[in-house]
């Protein structure tokens, strides 16, 4: 078969702030693969169908030189990150053509080849009532992040109060609904109207708008909070540690408010000693370990009827990437940002 | 009998950096008190032995209207903190003449009459072989502190690497012990020359003067490490956050780096989501109704076996409250910093 084009993204330039769409990443259709003929040297070859938008992207465009928990992505060569791919040809045993796989580092390509399967690279089986796009969200490593995260750190009593941050996102809507099962009264926050009405929709007890309500003044009156779930950092880290409970636990997940614009630490951290806090810094790859198959047998069936409740905003084709990038940096998106590249 | 003298040091003004002698606190010997007559209304009545100077003093040093985990001092009353006494008068049950009280909330004052016991207000026996100031200091709050902190949080294994700040003090020579029981590799920091011996005397495989090594180069060097035993917040802790392994724990016991020129957050918290690390504040009050048995069971044979060492540092007379004050905000003081008040 004579060689097909095979598009992708580029890692461009490091933006100083946020990233710019054509510049930071570049896509580009220039390359071609031939899709018989292409070397697998014993991995196997993927015909992508989705690639996965999320916050951390932010975090691994920058210099080579600055360290940090995931490589950052090279310039010059595509982007990567959470992706679905159909394998059309294999030499790994247990990987046959025509089984999907999900996982990290597939590059942002209509065609990759990968060495192998790994913790963070599985083949899955969908459910007949969800959609792939669903794999890489509410079913995928934001929903895991939530599950896992809050299985392991909460520690949440009927009862308690609990404060998530980006509520209306694929890791917080999530949260928020572990939280109301476990009994808690649930304070949560996004930046619009149309998230706050979503929030409410799935339970949250006290939604607010954090672009016009002033977080302080609600935790103030309707805390003191016994977990934070920590999607922002910065000023609203700050006003959970004020008005946190003695032995409050803090589930930090992100720190969305410092991607672009620098990170800073929490002034009042020393106030951790006096109310006895306790802080997790949550990475899911290492928790996939321990939680992984339960994940897969609990909260795909919980989606498919309803159980637990999801959005997302899917757009079509690599060339919007960039565009969906910045839309999450700066949380224009609506929901959990999911790129189709396509079609089976 | 007629009455006697009732030293004691007040309050006097709110300091803006480090307290002031004389200035911030004031030795008054104006009062009197008749020993026979003194109404106790429940209560009993003391005459104080011992007082102890701990870093935490500074934060009770503050406008009125400035919350925090524990009350500030009121402004021409006498400050107040651990202590030991003797019974001389009661009419609480339980608590008789001549028995000997150790506790919190105790007048920096010869004598005090006080409500009833507590969590942190209860009769203690001292062994034959220790002193009456042990046990404001290794025996007590300070020993708790390092003694239960260490138990409830550590997670310490054998061939971890601990990092432990202001190591030649009361908190920290006894955690540096707990920490090579526990079999790690244990690196420990202190601010003269004579603090560092004392600290190798104990066993400690990396032991470093502050002021004259950089903290960043030996945990490069030594690290990364799995426990950090925070006593001093600031640049420090970042550097442990810097050279913190995946998954460690970090005991935030204190801070004193910020209590005299104001608090700064670490501006590398954002590395406790990437490393997952754990952090926990410590506060023994908290930890003493799980704990407080087994420690007075467990800890003063240990101290007087010499199995576990220590040092101290006594100054008498309430005249001198201010000087150790400052001399322990400073650091100037060479160990365990105890008053003597009265000899029995």
């Amino acid at each position: 078969m004579a060689p097909v084009k095979n598009a992708r993204v580029i890692f461009n330039s490091v933006p100083e702030g946020y990233p710019v769409p054509g510049e930071t990443t570049v896509y580009d259709a220039t390359q071609t693969i031939d899709l018989d003929a292409v070397p697998l040297n014993g991995g196997f070859l993927l015909k992508t169908l989705i690639v996965s938008v999320d916050p951390f992207l932010r975090g691994r465009m920058r210099q080579p030189e600055q360290k940090s928990y995931s490589p950052g992505f090279t310039l010059g060569a595509p982007i990567d990150g959470f992706g679905i791919g159909v394998v059309l040809r294999s030499e790994t045993v247990g990987v046959e053509a025509g089984k999907y796989i999900y996982g990290y580092n597939m590059a942002f390509q209509e065609y990759v080849v990968l060495p192998e399967l790994s913790v963070m690279r599985r083949i899955i089986e969908k459910h007949p009532d969800l959609s792939w796009t669903t794999y890489v969200g509410a079913a995928g490593m934001p929903g895991m992040t939530a599950y896992m995260g809050w299985k392991e750190y909460s520690d949440a009593k009927p009862g308690e109060v609990a404060f998530i941050t980006t509520g209306a996102g694929p890791v917080g809507s999530f949260v928020i609904q572990l939280a109301k099962k476990a009994g808690m009264k649930v304070i949560a926050s996004a930046g619009s109207e149309e998230k706050v009405q979503f929030m409410k929709d799935i339970g949250v007890d006290v939604a607010f708008n954090y672009k016009t309500t002033d977080t302080r003044a609600v935790l103030e009156k309707e805390g003191p909070i016994d977990v934070y779930w920590d999607n922002v950092g910065g000023e609203v880290l700050e006003a959970a540690i004020e008005f946190a409970n003695i032995h409050a636990r803090f589930l930090e997940c992100g720190q969305i408010s410092g991607y672009n614009t620098g990170h800073q630490g929490p002034k009042n951290f020393n106030l951790i000693v006096g109310k006895s806090l306790h802080v997790h810094g949550i990475l899911v790859t290492r928790l996939i370990p321990k939680y992984g198959a339960e994940f897969y047998a609990t909260v795909p069936p919980q989606l498919a009827s309803g159980e637990i409740k999801y959005t997302e905003e899917v757009t079509r084709g690599l060339e919007a990437v960039g565009d969906v990038i910045l839309g999450v940096q700066k949380g224009t998106n609506k929901a959990k940002a999911v790129i189709v590249v396509a079609d089976e």
